[in-house]
């Protein structure tokens, strides 16, 4: 017999090259998970296929049927249009894919969509670093910097559901290039690939660094984690790089504190492994450029859900919107 | 006899050097208006009294009493923190001054305090450039560069009321000094004063300007207004502080569309008297330095308002009140 009060929550994370279905009760607890590649180059309706197909595995692992289940969250990596329900995922025959129509169709439920940065900002509001704050800005700090408003409590999507792209804050107009083909982005400047670009250029005029050793000598094999590990152990020029990242990571959130004004920005993948060591100087910068009654009110805090964000960001989707 | 359908609003407009009252119908429409000197330095009772005594006047010229009147809106030049209806006026004696109570406790009537930039917002969202849109941002430039943030149609106020800081963006750390105690602010670049200041700079490498003979020869005269007369008569100099200016209003306009993501950003005083001559640079810059789909959706338009915005500002805020 079917219990009201017993009801689940499907989450699906799609990105590029990885696919994750979850199962999670109303509280946020993840019953049972399955990854598997996207394999994006066989074409939208493979993706569906298996994307579907791993729902149902998912269910059963979970010992539970679709009519224990009260809607679907997805964390989608790439533009999406919530209200309408559309992502562009930019891989052939995906432009414009109505994923939240083909979802409700499969399975008669209701379904939600949203950018993974957007649901992420609602995990980390619901369940991590922001919980019991109204005013949560979440920036991830990974390959590329995206970011995501709570506000009220609520995802701010803006006009055409683009805000909240705080990594395309432009700091260094003649700065280097960034993915997005514009120079000097906070992206090009504090992504992974960008630290990693400022260090192997530091190396190139300073090459006696314990992160050129952790890179086995190959100054191409330069990352930002052996960067953070430097830092760690007190080299120089490590010590360097990681107070110039701190630097414009600050001047960045200061811009924006002083026009979103919140209580938390809360920040992902380099900002966890480095910690204080990274948040100190960020800290520092920002209660210097922002304005005095934006900087009084805005805590910067390390991420806390890792490697769960994307599945509790399609979570987060469903409990928030059964809360409406 | 008292009809319920025939309602008015007051309006005070609190400003350091000018107070205003007015007297409108639910249109927006102003029926009466008058305006005194502040005095601030006679201590805050004296502008209480004063502003008090001006709402009595205001209704006699429009031959209507308090029972007559909906609520009294009041457009604040300083900080104000709306929910608890404090105005933070930084004059002796005005230090937190609970002015949504005294208003309320002396006329038996709902008063709303804002900030004049937010409402200024609301404002132009309601009767001018941002009229039919969600999601509008409202900058002032004049003296300073102000800003509201009008999002899904409601002031967007932020953790502690000090949301829509947009002016005080940084954009060069090491740029000129901002009144605000930091450097390179975009106030400190594009305010009235911030462009004389780089006029003086430039005309004292190149004398042979007309922004000099409009100025009577004499370099201290140099005002903001004079660049504008003489870019509109093609003086060379003139139009290069102008695409200068164009450019730093374009990038900070790109940082804050990222993230806020607007239809409008409505901006006042020296862009309206400019018009296209400096809206064109910056359109021109916010579609190359913006994300693609935030620059798609967003337009730069003058403000509409002028010399009413503070009013209408204030009539708004009740306006606006009574709907929700």
């Amino acid at each position: 017999m079917k219990q009201q009060n017993n009801k689940y929550i499907i989450g699906m994370d799609v990105g590029g090259t990885k696919l994750a279905t979850v199962v999670a009760d109303e509280k946020g607890n993840i019953l049972q998970k399955i990854r598997k590649p996207t394999e994006a180059e066989k074409g939208a309706e493979h993706v569906i296929d298996k994307l579907f197909g791993m729902v149902h595995e998912t269910l059963d692992l979970a010992e539970l049927m679709l009519d224990d289940v009260l809607g679907i969250g997805v964390s989608f990596g790439g533009e999406t249009d919530t209200k309408a329900g559309l992502v562009y995922p930019h891989l052939p025959g995906w432009e414009a894919y109505p994923l939240k129509d083909k979802i409700e169709t499969e399975f008669n439920l209701p379904a939600i969509v949203e950018n993974d940065a957007n649901a992420g900002a609602l995990a980390e509001w619901m369940f991590g670093a922001g919980r019991g704050y109204d005013y949560v800005v979440y920036m991830t700090m990974g390959t590329g910097i995206g970011g995501g408003i709570v506000a009220d409590g609520k995802i701010y999507h803006g006009a055409n559901n683009s805000a909240g792209e705080v990594g395309h804050q432009i700091l260094l107009p003649d700065g280097p290039l960034c993915r997005c083909g514009k120079r000097g982005c906070l992206e090009a400047l504090c992504s992974g690939p960008g630290i990693a670009q400022r260090t192997q250029e530091a190396i190139r005029k300073e090459p006696n660094t314990l992160i050129l050793k952790l890179a086995g000598g190959d100054i191409n094999a330069v990352k930002t984690e052996f960067v953070v590990e430097a830092a760690k152990k007190d080299d120089p020029l490590a010590n360097r790089l990681i107070e110039e990242t701190g630097f414009y990571m600050g001047w960045g959130i200061a811009n924006l504190a002083n026009i979103v004004n919140p209580e938390v920005v809360v920040i992902g993948t380099i900002a966890v492994a480095a910690g204080d060591l990274l948040l100190n100087p960020i800290r520092e910068t920002v209660k210097k450029l922002a304005v005095r009654r934006a900087a009084e009110v805005v805590k910067i805090m390390p991420a806390q859900l890792g490697d769960l964000v994307g599945d509790l960001a399609a979570i987060a989707l469903v409990i928030k919107s059964i809360e409406l």
